[in-house]
This record gives structure tokens, sequence and C-alpha cells, in this order.
């Protein structure tokens, strides 16, 4: 008899978005008169640069010739693009990583849930709180998490490492020692960063007790302070312990096109095996490589014409991250983030509960954000936006939150 | 410390067909002025068909532009796909499978290699001998398959499955009773096809014995006979027991396009656990969607236009297959497969190993196929050609052989 993973049963609700597209659909349909303005998901809004949109068209031409046609993709993707990730995001930032370290795939979430796949069983995971919920409920799916804490909002087996206003929403050293370790910096949903110094310890910390570094670094492209690394490996050491993943979707709004990449130097080992093969053996056995007309549109980007572009649409994004945190402090509200990142970390009034505010947000402004409680226990109280709307509506959500 | 997973480590050698290609460098470096022909690798020639190559520009038109611009896909697949696929695959079949049990996917590679998560580790896998490698290896990473043992060229808890000259290349009901059933017809390597009693057979089994069978139905658009089933839902009760796996890239040509889907009916149970919300918890935590405009060219392949022309596209490709199976059976070969599928499962010849005859066929011939050997014990001494040359090669490869 068959046998399901029992792992999944263990997953506490549905999906934090799912959970929020459906207020809002009720909210609609007993409202069919109000506008809603969502700052809720982290989905863009402004379209692909006209680079990209160029590559794109050439590539499809490409496909409906014979002499051109491009059946399956290299697993691990195509040089022309992995090259030049090489190039502009790691040597020209002075880190030392090759072409054929890059492992290109179809999105940063994809490899974020399926890395720990080729770890065993008995790592302890240790994560930030709050956090992105793929982290973690992937883990759950493997069977790494142990059972589900309704009182604690936690599972058993997890280090929750704890980001308040207190810490600047950056993690202190745990005081037990996690085998694996995801950051993401810029920080998914609270916008905080790290300056060098700080990640530094972190890939000391983890070279000295032999742990892996997961590091999620899908907002790097919002960085706009000189002292916040892009890079994981711009730290000395980073290449003997960390993983990063990257993502296109945030960097040049291909939310919808997925394109992503995970570094994995081939000078990282666990317990004395490389991780480098078991990736590659991952990829080759469960994934048969992103689209070539999208990896097409990734090496675009990097294009003197499609960086332009889409720095244009990053300075856009950013200054609806100004409006809204500016506006915010304006009416009074505490709000972190915004600066190195696109997003903002409210603090909810009157001591609301996130879900409270979700609610009250929606009903009073028609304004969707997302719960921070959603994110783990920690972002109880908080309340996240993002500036990845239409300037218009950016202006008009921070207007009705200012006169609720 | 952090920990390998293992299991990885049991995995003998590389991909089957990194050998190969490492093989056919070799060749060519040392010979240089030999121009070699491959019917090796299962990838198509043709380009795509035109109704796709428009509803691409199209799509991509609608990227550049933030009216119609596409951001995060929902995640099993946007409706204008699933409900033409449900109509169109299985609805004008006899069956009944709703669009709300389809989830999109970036191919069948993915989804039968990732399937296998949402079932616990306690389950026993039966699969085909030979069989396309990703069912057992994405088993053996899980660690589901026990140790391999060298001498028997198998997986220690593996029930295999021998599909040989004797029963016509179909299973026949193994002694043991397996709980998760792979499946694949018409087949990948052998090109034999169920016809549907016996399939029915196989659906009954699994209903009598509460397995679960993973049909993998990647190559039925190249079914030309009437009393085959193009979908294992033409079974009664199949809904009760089975999942069924669908590509585009044989079907369209969409190799480097990436996109296929799987079939979870709702009413589909394990020890009274749905598998419907498993699946899509895990698409939703693991997955972002297809990409749209991949979604759209998907589309196009239904519409009448797209249907007519890649229905050319397959008989082109079965002209290829009859041209390999009645040349390879002239020049007194025994031959199989070919006419409900793309591939022929041909004997070496006097006894040689795959091995020795890739080799053989290499020098001699200059042609490239796969060793038989690579997909499973019993298949030693076949080896695979597939129709997806073009025709010139094709006829060119199959002259060579006639003269070897």
């Amino acid at each position: 008899m068959a046998k399901v993973n029992d792992n999944y049963l263990k997953l506490p609700g549905s999906y934090l978005f799912s959970t929020i597209g459906k207020k809002v659909k009720e909210f609609s349909e007993k409202n069919p008169d109000k506008e809603i303005i969502r700052l809720g998901i982290g989905d863009v809004t402004q379209p692909l640069a006209p680079a990209v949109i160029d590559a794109l068209h050439k590539a499809v031409d490409e496909m409906g010739n014979a002499d051109s046609f491009m059946g399956y993709a290299p697993d691990l993707g195509y040089s022309f693009l992995r090259e030049v990730i090489s190039e502009k995001d790691f040597k020209a930032r002075g880190c030392d990583i090759e072409a054929d370290e890059i492992f290109v795939s179809d999105g940063a979430k994809s490899d974020c849930g399926n890395i720990q796949e080729i770890f065993g069983l008995d790592n302890r995971i240790a994560v930030c709180d709050p956090v992105y919920p793929v982290y973690v409920d992937s883990n759950v799916m493997a069977g790494r998490t142990g059972e589900y804490d309704p009182q604690l909002e936690r599972f058993k087996d997890v280090i929750y490492m704890k980001c308040t206003k207190e810490n600047g929403f950056t993690p202190d050293i745990p005081s037990e020692v996690p085998d694996l370790i995801y950051l993401c910096f810029p920080n998914n949903p609270t916008g905080a960063v790290m300056k060098k110094e700080q990640l530094q310890e972190w890939v000391d910390y983890a070279n000295k007790h032999d742990s892996v570094i997961l590091y999620d670094a899908a907002y790097e492209s919002y960085i706009s302070e000189a002292d916040v690394p892009h890079s994981i490996y711009e730290c000395e050491g980073a290449r003997d312990c960390a993983i990063e993943f990257r993502s296109f979707s945030k960097t040049a709004g291909f939310t919808g096109l997925r394109l992503g990449y995970t570094v994995i130097p081939k000078s990282l080992k666990t317990g004395g095996v490389d991780l480098w093969p078991l990736w590659a053996r991952r990829h080759g056995t469960k994934y048969n490589g992103a689209p070539y007309i999208v990896q097409r549109a990734g090496e675009a980007v990097y294009s003197a014409e499609g960086r332009k572009q889409v720095e244009e649409q990053i300075a856009y994004y950013m200054q609806n991250a100004k409006i809204i945190s500016e506006g915010l402090k304006d009416a009074g509200f505490e709000a972190y983030g915004g600066v190195n990142a696109p997003y903002i970390w409210m603090k909810t009034p009157d001591n609301m509960t996130s879900w409270e505010f979700f609610d009250y947000l929606l009903e009073k402004g028609n304004v969707v954000g997302t719960p921070g409680s959603g994110f783990g226990p920690s972002g109880e109280h908080y309340f996240r936006l993002t500036a990845f709307g239409s300037r218009e509506n950016t202006e008009r959500a921070i207007e009705r939150i200012k006169t609720l």
C-alpha cells in the first residue's frame, strides 16, 4: 500500500499569500465599488525592459528556424549567460566566482526550496524570524524540522534567530550551533541589510563550525549604500562555507519569465564531500534547463542598454519605497527598510496584531499589505508594504494610510 | 557540522548521456574529418511550429507593455491552458479530467523526478527494466532504494520488472506487491506500447493493492494504432490509483522551451490522504509557475492551425522511424518499436554488448545511438535509435548501418 510523506501533514495552514488572496477576494465581492490597491505580494508591475523584449523576439525567431533552433539546454545553463554573470555580478565586484560555478535555473524560489535536498536529514537548520516561508516549509517537507508547536508557532527542531528592532533586524549568533544557516540580505520581509563586517562574522562563524550558509541575495540590486555587500563572496572565506542564490525576478522584472541562478563554489565541501557535483547531479536528474529564449533575455540584462533600463526600473521602485517610508513616518508610524530593499517594514499602530491591521487597512483604506506575523512570530505587530506598485497607486495608498 | 545527503553517493557513475557526450567528443577530436550523425539523445530537430512562434511573439509583446504585463503566474498554471488541456487531451477522449486536476510545469522530467517527494520513504517502488533513468535516480536521492549492487546493476530495494522480447517489452505483474509503480507507455527506450486491456489489468491491480501508478505518457502523441490508450484515464478506476505525466517536448518540439503537466485526480487518495493538496503544496512552495509566454505557446499547440502543424512534425518523425525500422530489418537486424513511438529498439548483432556496439557504430559508421544497457541490465545487447533527426541524416545513417 502506498504511503504519503507524513511530513507534509505537519505544515500548518495554507500559504500566506493564498490566505491574503482569499480575504481580498471576499472583500471585493462584498464591496464591488471599492478600488483596492495592492502593496502586498512582492510582484513587479513595470513591463520588461525594451532590451529584454528585443532579445526575446530575436530568440523566438531563432526557435522558428531549423538552422538556429535550440533543443535541450545544457543542464547547468548556456555559457553565454554563465560567463556574463561571472564577469558582471562577481568578478567586477572582486569576487572569485567562475562561470562553471554558476547553475542557471528557473528562479531563486525553486533553488532555495530544493537546495536542502543535497544535505542529510540530520542537519539542524537556522532561520531568521521573521523569514520568507520557503526555507522552513521545504525543510518541513523533507522531515528536518520536527513537529509544529502551534502555541509557539514554531517547529521543534529549527533554530529561530529573532530579528527585531533591537538588533536592527539582523540576527545574533545563536546559542546552539546550526548546521545549515539561511540568511537573506537585503532581507525579505524587513528590508534590513548586513554591513560587510557583520556578514564577515557569519562567514567566520560558519567556517569555524563547518556550517554551510545558504545566502539568498535575491534583492541585491536594490542596495544603495556603499558598505553593504552585494554578494557573500565579498567576504573572505565564503567560498569555503557559502551557497548563494540570485534572481532576475526583482532585478529585471522576470517574475513571469522565471530565471535565477545558484552559486556553488568548487571549493565548498561538507564532511570532505564536494557539494558542486551533488547539485549538478540534482540538476541533471530532476531539471532540464531554463528555456533558451529566457536565458537570452537574461543575457540582455547585462548589455549596456539593458543594464541602463533595469537600473531605471529599480530607481523607479526605490522612489516608491521612499514615498512609502517617508509618508509613513510623516503620518507618525514607525517604519524600517526601503533604503537598500524594496520592502518597508512598519510597526502596526495601537498594538494591533498584524492580521488586525491587515483587516483594518483593507476595510478602511482599501490597501492590501502583508501581515508580519505571516513571516514568523517575531513579525507579529509588524506589516510589510512593497515598493513594486505603480507610482500613482503607491502615492494614493500612502494618502489613504495618512488619512486613516 | 553540515552533513551531505549520503544517498546521492549511492548513485553509480554519471548520467548516461554525459558518458555518451564524452565518448563522441573524444572521437571527433581524434577524427576531425568524420561527420557524425546523432540518433542518440531524444532531442527534436524540427523548429517550433509557426502557430507557436506567433503566440510567443504576441505574448512577448504583452510582457513589454505595462497594461498587459504578466508577473507571477498562478502556481498551478493559467486557466487558459488548463482548460484547453482538459478539453482536448482528456474530455475529447472520454476521460473525466477537470482543468483544476492539471498542474502545469516546466516539463515531465521535473515532475517525474519530483513526484516521489509526496510519498513516504517507506514505499517500495517498481520500475520497468530497461527504464528512463530519472525514476530510479530520483528515488535513490531520496533514500528509497537501498544500496546499489554493482554485480546485479540494481538497487537492493527496487522491484525491477523485466521487459524483454518474450513479454513484448511490457512488464508482467511482479511477485512482490509494489507501493509505487512507474509505467511509461509508449515506452522510452523500447518504443513498446500497452493495449488498453493490458493497462486496465495494471489499474485493477493497483486498485486492489492500494498501489499508485505513476504513468509517464510523454510520447502519447506518437500513437498510431487505435487500441492503444493515450491516457491511463481511459481505463476504468484510474482516477483512484494513477497520476499521469505529459510533456510538450516531443508533442510540439518544446525541448528547449520547457512545458509539461501532471494530472492528479481529486479522487486519488493514499491511506485516506488526498494527494492533490500535497502536490499543490509542493508546487506552491518549491516552484513558481511556468513562464506566461511559454504557457501561451502551449495554448497555441491546441489551436486548429497549431494542431495541424505539430501533427505534420510528428508525421515527419514517424516517417523517420519507419525508415530506420525498415532499414534495419532489411539489413538483417532485429528491430522493435517505431510504430507508436519515436524510438527504435534494436538487438545488437553477433552478441555484442550495448557499449561494444556503440563504439563499433561510432567508429565504423560515425553514427551515435544509445546503448540499451544504459537503461538497465535487461537493456544489455540492445541499442536505441531515435527518429528525431532530419530526414536526410536519418536516411544517411541507415545507409551507413546497412553497409557496416
